[in-house]
């Protein structure tokens, strides 16, 4: 609607934003080009009053994505050393780098709107890294997911080390994974609680996923929001932190109409609408 | 026993506590007093000695708690704004308004001794909010549980989203269920580790929920005690700050004579008591 | 394969360190002297260049271990007070004691090196201290675990209390089993995600162990022991600090050759090889 | 006005409040019955709309408060053993009686309205616990100050060495005076930063309080209150932590009138009044 | 050099970038299009190697800033409520506006590169704000400041009081100007460490600036990049952690031929030049 | 006193043991052996019952400490890479190599008895690392300090970045003698507050120390012991975490008869003496 990319295509309908991974040819693996796009689409939508939830899929039947793009990356010059650089300033340069790559993918949990993630086919790497940033993750039956980058000679750096021990049970199945690189299935990943919901097929998994963002788009959006942020706040704070936090967030969200459109609505039965935000 | 109250009724026996909430006729929905009251009640459990473990349930066949009581706080004064109050001052007056509300819930969490939490029937938003205090969570087979708040246009604000994706194991399952305020239960609730018993009805559940209580009851209290309070602190600091401070509490707690009865006990085979605290 | 242990065997082939806890006629029950050799054994296994995974396994058929060794922990000083000692010096030296004891388990957790622990038989009390400190847990059916401390009139002091709420789900099962101090199986680890593989016998989690050991031993270490030291780091920071750290980490980390060579042998679907770390 | 105390004096006029304690027979000391009344104090003023700025000194001539009373406490029953109590369960009891003791000083800082305080005379021990919760320090030229605690066998618990070094500048001062329980003046205090103003005698600092009170008086409610609370908030946060509370704080106490009352009263040259809070 | 600015002079010699704010018409007072040039003016000057120390002052005689253009901030619509806006989406709004703020400013602590910020005259609100993220303050006598944000009605929103506490010794006179909003001149600033150089006019201040910002990028620019680093992780972290960062810090910068070449600079007595960062 | 050191002179009396650091034929400069025999100086301090306070300092009327002895460092091989080591493994061997100089210096502020360090003469780099480590720090006028690192090459990483912004007022300071280098004397160390007293010679600041250091000793080595580990406490945690510890730890240290003692001693106005710790 308006805005339009070249890696991502987004649609918006009754306040749901469809983002696609749009590279099948590539099995949607990743450039550069198309991570510092992925930011953009995400700051976008963060703030369009338009939007209430967002779901991200990857288009084809083959794969949400197979990770990075390992040939545009051994081309590039990102990872070579120029010519006459030592160790010590090539760290830094590389810092910045991947620091760079963090704050793209980190847009998605930024996002003050829900994400819901939906995952299919061949999903590693990276997949895990974004899959990791998103509220809800629902998957297919058929999902192959990989914490992979071990097999590349690395440590994961782009957000999966930092966030898969805290949105999944057990650390034993963690380590597990992300030291084996090996490939686990839907039934795996809904076992640990890394999805939610494991569905036939790509189509029955988005077809649930919408009607689960439909549901929660027709909720207040002061409430989906404040319930996001505060969640997320939740994680890296202590409990007594979180309430404070929570109390100063409500002060000011409590005095929006919303909750008593939400009152009227239950007892009169009829949905109620709400402004946007 | 001498302490009564208005909405609760509290028995103890064998070193048991039994906190019931006492207002079936309204499904054991919250007024205000009622969370002063709690308070009340846990603060008085915490350091009372004829008690070792508290069993917190609800009275009646419907409900645990179907939440706050909405009719009262939509007649009360307290979210209603004065005449000529400004949106800065009016959020300030709201803080200290939920500050006190949290306090109250945040009482059973702080109770020195365990608190298992046995729940049925319908046990709506503020339900889990209290439940999430609670260090056991056992419940019937035909409970109803919801993190209803934003269904009310609200973020819950009382506790559930500062605890709960930090007592279960999915993280994509607790945004789900906060973000959508669908109904889960017993099954579900199991499933995500959110309680550890299901039982096939209130009446099973009680009676195991009693059994385990004595269980623990007949052990030391200084170390049942000092084993809430080591994995409370554990929750919100790291592993190591929460092995300094294990030594520290320790070095006390071990001049009991309590390891000694114990290491008797087991082996004479007979059971050993322990000192009140 | 030269240092040689007292109450451990260590033997390592292939990268893999195999290190057993050697008292089998006292049902691998631990004495002061085991613990502070255990620390010997990791502190050498973590730079030592011939390892890359250890794995930690109980000699016999009985017991993983039985816990502490009661007796000797009867009859020793260490938790004796002297003569005229009064409570507030004896907690300082309780205090260091502790602090000592814990510091011989945590060297566990410092290895560099991944470290798999196999549980199986009696695996009681320190047993779960010990196994909490591994990156991955293996059991065999018949393993019989329990956090014990509170049967011997005491809160758990040596780790697990810190470490045992964050690497498995419910924390209403993580109360229930510390408050209770009841037994659970293979079954029960396997569920709550205490343990990531249930083998019919020792031997069959021993060989399991050991083709999981042999896979991550066969990776770049530059990558195995980097996803080690970030997701431990993961557990006790908030996310934006662990990015922070791991950009910095790999900043280094991406200049060994080892990427290079792992995509070379993706390619040539051959078998690469790492230099020693 | 209206409340009246048995410790302190009470009295407030435009929109200051002056606390007094007054039990100069025994230069100010405290019982019991005097800290948990401070609370009391305290609390009320926190959410007095008729206050905005607390003046806290000590009646009489010879003592801002000579600290704990150590006749009543000797004689009192809280920190002496029960007859058969074990050093365990003593621990536990007298981290209670601490607790509470803490609390009640606390309550000074958690007061939402800023607290200045006059110090003079003897000022030991516990007037430094209190006056570190104060948010600005004057004192008399003839102040006599010590963290006394170490001289009478203890380490201060009652809140100086937790507040003591974060208000002051150089560390090997705050060791230096907690280590060796010295004496310090006027002077140094002000040296080092822990008081703000010295003045020639007890009249003189409380005329300049007085007036500094006042000036913060005559300023808006909404902002006065907001930056105490967001440099609380700082002490203990990181930078980024309380950038991010600040923005939610200011989200609502920005929509208050103040500001463009603020700015209007600056144009016009003319004092502004302001809505209680 | 190359890159140009509406409201920024920027001028490079000798890897020392001079940046003065350039409205001096306006006593270099701040519209919003200043503080996001500010932000590219910053993120620019932090990777580019031409430069290894920023110096940061006002253009004219008369003001470094006077702070916020309250004229163009008044009539401009970021601050105004729109029509039918109820205060919960309209505390987003705010909480959206201000984060972006102080994000601009931020990025003056976040250039990688030193910065020394000279203050001289008029030096009002934001001129604190942004003072608080340089790394060294150096004024000249003439310099007029306060913390100004209570006098038109609002708690500091953009840094202040999340810096401030943290630069400077004297926690009360922290609170004192903070709660006044009172003017202080140069002597108090360099009595509480706020400043660590006074001079006779803005033009001594300059040139003594100058002396140490040549002095500094004299240096190795890896060795002055990493204190920098390190030191701003040392105020939001533990002394622990910390360490833990160094280490893997200077395992990659310790490999840049800085140190052979200072070394043998320090030997030879000649001056060691340093590759560009 | 029986233990005797290669780098090292320690001699007790009166529960007060003077530690001279002893090679001044090099200007005290440190080698490896040195500060891993540092380490075990401290640590036999640290629970030797007949020590309660350690007084630090340089033999010989020249330096404290020239800091690292640079020559030694040159030839020897810690700092050299292997022949085919790459950037990435030998980051891992640099880390190990400073976290292990860290932990031997960290003994100095672990050692439990406050430890009181005399500076004079040359005292760089090192210097700076240890003084940072005890808890007060005392000087001659003779003193020259610098933080050296920057000028050989590098960020200080043995602690002084750590440490030094939070023991001093002025972070504008701090980073002025970071990023510089540059030498400051006695009394810009005084009146930062790094030191808390200047005299005029090695001979004066020796004899105020051991003055100062006599007066600890003569109090209650629990109140002592107890301060300083609440206050290094205090410096990396909020003050509620420090209040909680708090009172844990005086739970069992009020236990002890010190109390008693003291405030006998008090009112009778003879020394009490203390038992041993």
């Amino acid at each position: 609607m308006g805005t339009s990319y070249n890696y991502f295509s987004v649609t918006t309908a009754a306040f749901v934003a469809h983002v696609e991974i749009n590279r099948p040819s590539k099995l949607n693996a990743f450039c550069e080009a198309m991570w510092l796009e992925m930011r953009r689409v995400f700051q976008h939508l963060s703030t369009d009053p338009d939007v209430r939830v967002v779901v991200l899929s990857g288009a084809g039947d083959r794969a949400f994505t197979a990770g990075l793009d390992v040939q545009e990356a051994s081309q590039g010059t990102a990872l070579k050393p120029g010519e006459t650089e030592d160790p010590g300033r090539r760290a830094i340069k590389l810092k910045r780098y991947i620091e760079e790559f963090q704050d793209c993918i980190t847009a998605v949990e930024k996002c003050e709107k829900p994400v819901i993630c939906v995952l299919h086919g061949i999903s590693l790497g990276l997949a895990i890294d974004i899959a990791c940033t998103a509220d809800v993750r629902i998957c297919a039956r058929d999902t192959r997911l990989a914490v992979k980058e071990v097999d590349i000679g690395m440590a994961a750096d782009i957000g999966t080390l930092a966030r898969l021990p805290k949105i999944v049970s057990s650390q034993s199945w963690v380590k597990d994974v992300c030291l084996s690189a090996r490939e686990f299935g839907a039934s795996e990943a809904a076992a640990v609680g890394f999805v939610s919901q494991v569905h036939e097929s790509k189509a029955a998994a988005l077809d649930a996923t919408m009607k689960l963002a439909g549901l929660i788009a027709s909720k207040s959006p002061i409430a989906v929001q404040g319930t996001k942020e505060l969640l997320n706040h939740a994680r890296d704070h202590s409990v007594e932190d979180n309430l404070k936090y929570t109390a100063v967030w409500n002060g000011a969200a409590l005095q929006a109409p919303d909750m008593m459109g939400a009152l009227l609505s239950v007892r009169s039965k009829r949905k109620s609408t709400f402004e946007k935000l």
